[in-house]
C-alpha cells in the first residue's frame, strides 16, 4: 500500500500554493471579503477533491500544472458549500474544522457573500485550464442537479425518514457529484481516453458513496477532537443517515463494498493507479 | 433613432426562449428549487444585459446563436445577485419587479440556494459557448473584485457618506462590472478585433455608470407603479447616491455626459452600432 497520506499531503500543498497565488492576484477585492474567503478556505481541510483531480490527471498521462486550476476550483466550490450549509437559515452550525463558522466570525451577510465569491472565483480559476468542458463538469456537479439540489433535498427531508434509495440520491447530489466531477475533470485535463473516463467516473461514484457512509459513521463514532465539530449532530438535526437506517455494522459493510467496487474499476490500470487504490481504502479508514 | 425598445424586446425574447430550453434540460433538479429559480428569472426584467451581449456580438460580426449562452448566463448572474441582495441579512427587501421577493415566497434557505444554483448554472450555460475566455470574463465581473466586492462595499458603507469617487468605485463593481463584461463577452463571441474590444469596453463602462446614476435618480423621481418596488428606498437605507451627493440636476448632467461619451466611443463604427447609440440614450430616459 502506498503512503496515501503523503500523496494527499503533497497534492494539498501544491493546491494551497496555487490558491495563495490566486488570492495574491485579487488585489481589488475588499480586504474584509478576502479575509472571510481565506478564513474558510485555509482552514486545514483534507483537500481530498484536489487530490482526486491531480491524481486522475496523473493516471491518465497529464501533469499537476495543467490540472491545478481545476484542483483549486473544486476546493473553492467545496468550501463555499460548507459556508452556505452552515448558515443560520440552513443547518445553523457554529463550529467547523475546530473553529467558529464563517457567519459566527464575520456575520451572516459576509458569510453569504464570501461563499458567493468563492463559488464565482472557482469558475474564474477553472477557466484558466482553457477547457470549457471542465467548467461545464464542475458547474453541473455544483448546481441545481448536483450539490445545490442535494442541499435542497436535505433541508426538505429533515425530520423525515428516508429510504436507503432516497438517501443515496441525496448524497449522490450533495457530496457525490463533486467527488465524481473532480475525478472527471482530472481525466479531461490529463487527456485520458473515453474508456479511462468511464472507468474513473465509476471509481468516483463508488468512493463518493463510500465517503458519505464513512462520514455518517464518523458522525456517530468519531471524537469531537478529531472531527473539529460536535459529533452526533446528524441525530440532533433528525437527519437520515446510513447507520440510522441500516445499523452501524451493515453501514460499515456497505462502505467496504463500495471501496471494493471502486478498486475493481481500476483493474485495467497498472501501478499508476496505486494511489487511487489506497485512497479508496483510506476514505473509510480515516478518523476525521 | 432606431427603435431601441423593439431591439431589446427581440433580444429578450430570444434569451427567454433559450433560458426556457436550459430549464427543460435540468430535469433532475428538485421541483421546488427549479420553481424558485424560475420565479425570479422569469419576472419580466428588461434583459438589458443579454441585449448588450447579443448586440455586441452582432456589431462585431457574430450572430445570436453563438452568443446566446453568454446572454443567458449574464441574466442568470444578474438575477442571482438581486435575490441575494434582497435577503434579510442584506438589504431585507420585500418587493422586486412588482412581486414579493424570493425569500418572502420560498423562505430564506431556498432564496439563498436558488441564487446559488442560478449563479452556478450560469457558468454551465456560459461554458456552452465553448470559449473559456467568456467564463473568465463573467466570473471576473461577478466575483470578489466585481459584483460581490461591490455589495460588500455597499453594506460596509451604509450610514456613511461616500465621496463621489468612492461611490463610483462601488458602482463600477456592483453594477458596472457585469454590464461591461456583457459587452466584452459579446465582442469575444462575435470575433471582434482588439480595437473593437477596447472601444466597446469603454462603451460598456460609460453606459454602466450612466445606468447607475439613472437608477439613483429613478429611486427619487420614479413611481412605484413603474418601478415595481418602493421608491425612496435608498434614502430609507441611508445609502449614498448621486442625487444625494450632487443634487438632482448635476446628477442628470453627469448621466447625460456619460451617454455622450458612450456614443463618442462608437464613432469608428457605422450603422451596425445604431442600436447601441440609441441604447445609451434609452438608459437615461427609461422610466423603470
Amino acid at each position: 500500500m502506498t503512503d496515501v497520506k503523503a500523496f494527499l499531503a503533497e497534492k494539498a500543498s501544491k493546491t494551497e500554493n496555487a490558491l495563495t497565488e490566486h488570492f495574491a492576484r485579487w488585489k481589488d477585492a475588499p480586504e474584509r471579503l478576502r479575509e472571510a474567503m481565506e478564513y474558510s478556505l485555509f482552514a486545514g481541510g483534507k483537500r481530498l477533491r484536489p487530490g482526486l483531480v491531480l491524481g486522475a490527471a496523473e493516471i491518465t498521462g497529464g501533469n499537476d500544472e495543467r490540472a491545478l486550476p481545476a484542483a483549486c476550483a473544486v476546493e473553492m466550490i467545496h468550501t463555499y458549500s460548507l459556508m452556505h450549509d452552515d448558515l443560520p437559515a440552513m443547518d445553523d452550525d457554529d463550529l467547523r474544522r475546530g473553529r467558529p463558522t464563517s457567519h459566527k466570525v464575520y456575520g451572516e451577510a459576509m458569510a453569504i457573500l464570501a461563499g458567493d465569491a468563492l463559488l464565482t472565483m472557482a469558475f474564474e480559476v477553472a477557466s484558466q485550464s482553457g477547457d470549457a468542458r471542465v467548467v461545464a463538469e464542475l458547474a453541473g456537479a455544483a448546481g441545481a442537479e448536483g450539490m445545490v439540489g442535494g442541499q435542497v433535498i436535505d433541508l426538505m427531508s429533515e425530520n423525515e425518514q428516508l429510504t436507503v434509495d432516497e438517501l443515496q440520491r441525496l448524497h449522490a447530489c450533495k457530496t457525490g457529484a463533486l467527488i465524481r466531477a473532480s475525478v472527471r475533470a482530472g481525466v479531461l485535463l490529463g487527456g485520458g481516453s473515453e474508456e479511462a473516463l468511464t472507468r474513473l467516473t465509476q471509481y468516483g461514484e463508488h468512493i463518493g458513496l463510500a465517503f458519505q457512509i464513512a462520514d455518517d459513521i464518523l458522525n456517530v463514532t468519531g471524537t469531537e477532537a478529531a472531527m473539529g465539530k460536535p459529533v452526533g449532530s446528524d441525530e440532533a438535526h433528525h437527519k437520515s443517515t446510513y447507520p440510522a437506517l441500516l445499523g452501524l455494522e451493515k453501514a460499515k459493510e456497505l462502505a467496504d463494498a463500495c471501496v471494493a467496487q471502486a478498486i475493481q474499476t481500476l483493474e485495467d490500470f497498472g501501478d499508476e493507479a496505486a494511489h487511487f487504490r489506497a485512497l479508496a481504502q483510506y476514505i473509510v479508514e480515516r478518523d476525521s
